[in-house]
């Protein structure tokens, strides 16, 4: 029986001028994937520059974090676009990274759309469907990292684009798979040995209880993490010790897609 | 003896958003190189894959315009950044630009500064470095555009990055080969023919006469036109016609250089 | 019998640094009110001092025309703000245009929000009265412009802020006294006769026949009218000597309402 | 003998969107004026509402802190605006700020540029000019908070606009009363007590010790402070307390100048 692997992202390189976010240098230690902010919504070149640098000298992946042109709302709000705005705003965020990785002779491994873009294109297949053109026409071995079950990966697998199924600790999931609404009963798993033990569930044996109560199937490739404050490391750290502990391999997208 | 070369090169894509600027669809007809603008003083994802579309319809060379992030200032103001700033600002725009490049498969082939980005790396020897290092590092067979006699010209030589030196119809030279101030006597020709007779001067003898009414030596790889409005397409028309007339032979960059 | 009024408002002031937009220099001479950009979807601090002195110079009242923070979308996208963000976001465009109001004794009389907040705010009363609220409770006199029928005015007159009530010459109405969306047949008038016919209707009669051939109630404070070349320019002055040739006068928001 | 007054001045409402700065609800307890962001260096409507009710509950002043169209470098990269621009940047955040002022029935009491602004109308006759006019004629009665000995104070008692001298606890002062620029030996007073001292004896005696060594004269009708992180506000707290201990009573601008 082979061993089951598992990648751990998290969102990195979403400062922006003089304005610090996360502790990328500390969390960067216990994860295989960085999702690397564009200029969009966060982050700003001499931040890209620097995240890059820092994946390189820990043998992180080197993802591309697209969003909405919105600063003052981090890209967090949904944004009327056409599918068309959306390509181009995917191609040329990943453009401007890759241009970071390649000074760095890093390759770009995936692409995770951030916010209210991965929402939207997570339930609106057209939307999706340019996201994940764009991602394949700049380079079609880049991995689109979606949520498991979603609208981007059903695009994803419909154009041929690879593509990673992500799952998340800390929230609760509807019996068709998708997540309970923040601010609905069971949104938040906020047990921290709970959310753990979820984790690892759906990683080993690819099963969640729903909010009802049901099992259901689940394909986990990757574990969104956050590295804001201690507390925040302290538990990435615990997953992954957890993971490990229970037999699986931390191993980057591609070779647990492959 | 072999024949004259040269470039005839165009800001263009420097629309945004609702905000149209320029006849790109006219004045593309008569150029050889294009300077994309790349989302930091003008331009958007949008138009940008609009215009390198353009260009590729048209066989017009594709190359990047990087400027300050002033879009309220067309990035004509001097803004003192440092030089990792504007490295960082050069690579995000060239991999922007590349990304629509890539995606309509078509190569990127030089980088011009814009507005005061070229102004003050063509007097600031470090920030030319920067400016010149990141188009290097990110494809050293790309060219930089740069005034004839600048130190962004100096810079590229130093460190072994192509170039190519550019040349305008419409302004008036020192002795030492730099341009006329702004608003200072001679700075502007503003007669049509002397213009033209100018840049025949300079493409085909490599000489200019100065504001002080002396002659001396000028390279010219490629003259810089504009494209906005009537007058102005016409008066690239005519420099087009009138090199042609007198057996210069119009070519992008890399002939020109080569 | 007292003569009708009717306000004739036009968006200016939407030109950004170096993007020009509008003839605002022309079509401010036949319109009676002016909505002027703020900085969020279009314009600039100095595009709206200027503007603001232009309609000084014109007797033409001054009112503020808040938009989302878009530039890139022109301020036409639906943004998912909340309520509290929409009245700060109002809030802080009266306040700048106020300030240049206030440098050149001038007064603001009316807020007018644009595209994407206009028309969410047209329907979500939540965003309505937010947007009310903001109004309101900066300066009790100042004058809400907005759809006949709109969610906004329903919240105006819930909160007793002062309102004046908008019609388009170039829009078909659904018999609920709602625009025709964008796209859909009737969506449009594009007869020029039966769009001022229709304009002079609504004014002098307070009746338009809908997409489906009813005659409904309609209230017009306002006609919505636009400068953007030759063709709108003509149109403007058409429709201002029709409402004139059939006995309406022309005045400003204050009177039409008083 | 009448007591000595001095103002205690923090820039504060620097956060922006999802971006947190400053430990603002700490350091409000310890100061006298606020120099609000509005918007174009740092802050955004939102952050700006909370930051003006933050400072009523507080009891202390208002003021404005207009800065460069500069997110991304914070508003501390020098830029080449023109007098007018500049004018019509500072009108357009005094209204900005204004709006939010008025709505909860605060007075707005003083405007200090922030950053590159602050530099370069220091220096700059005509940018001060600009500045200065900007205040005055929005409000005759503002306060000016600029460099004590610097071309804003110069241009300020020129046009008749009042105005406030600040001084800096932490740095080095040369003979003629400007400040020694970073990065060359004595810029900063790092010792703790040190700057204390040198503050109560610009307060209390009007005299500080330049880097020469020689005594000058100077006038603080305000101390900055800083309000980011235990140590800042540790410092604030002292330096209250010294200058209360000292005989010095801590006031607003507006009692300490009348």
């Amino acid at each position: 029986m082979s061993v089951k692997l598992v990648d751990l992202n998290c969102d990195l390189g979403e400062s922006f001028g003089a304005y610090k976010m996360g502790d990328d240098s500390e969390v960067i230690r216990f994860i295989t994937s960085a999702n690397i902010a564009c200029g969009y919504h966060a982050s700003d070149p001499v931040v890209m520059a620097e995240t890059v640098k820092m994946c390189k000298r820990n043998g992180v992946a080197v993802g591309c974090h697209p969003g909405f042109p919105d600063l003052m709302g981090f890209g967090r709000r949904n944004m009327d676009v056409t599918p068309d705005e959306a390509k181009a705003y995917v191609l040329y965020q990943i453009g401007a990274l890759y241009s970071f990785a390649r000074v760095n002779g890093v390759e770009l491994k995936h692409v995770k759309p951030h916010g209210a873009l991965y929402n939207m294109a997570g339930k609106d297949i057209a939307l999706a469907r340019a996201v994940c053109e764009g991602i394949m026409e700049f380079d079609k071995e880049l991995i689109l990292l979606g949520l498991s079950g979603s609208a981007m990966i059903a695009a994803a697998e419909e154009i041929g684009l690879r593509s990673a199924k992500e799952v998340f600790a800390d929230r609760g999931y509807e019996d068709d798979g998708s997540l309970v609404k923040r601010g609905r009963p069971g949104a938040m798993i906020t047990d921290e040995d709970e959310a753990i033990a979820r984790v690892v569930g759906m990683v080993k044996y690819g099963r969640v209880k729903t909010v009802s109560g049901r099992k259901i199937d689940i394909r986990a490739d990757s574990v969104c993490v956050h590295g804001d404050g201690a507390k925040a490391l302290e538990f990435v750290k615990k997953i992954g010790a957890e993971l490990v502990g229970n037999g699986v391999r931390l191993a980057e997208l591609n070779e647990v897609i492959s």
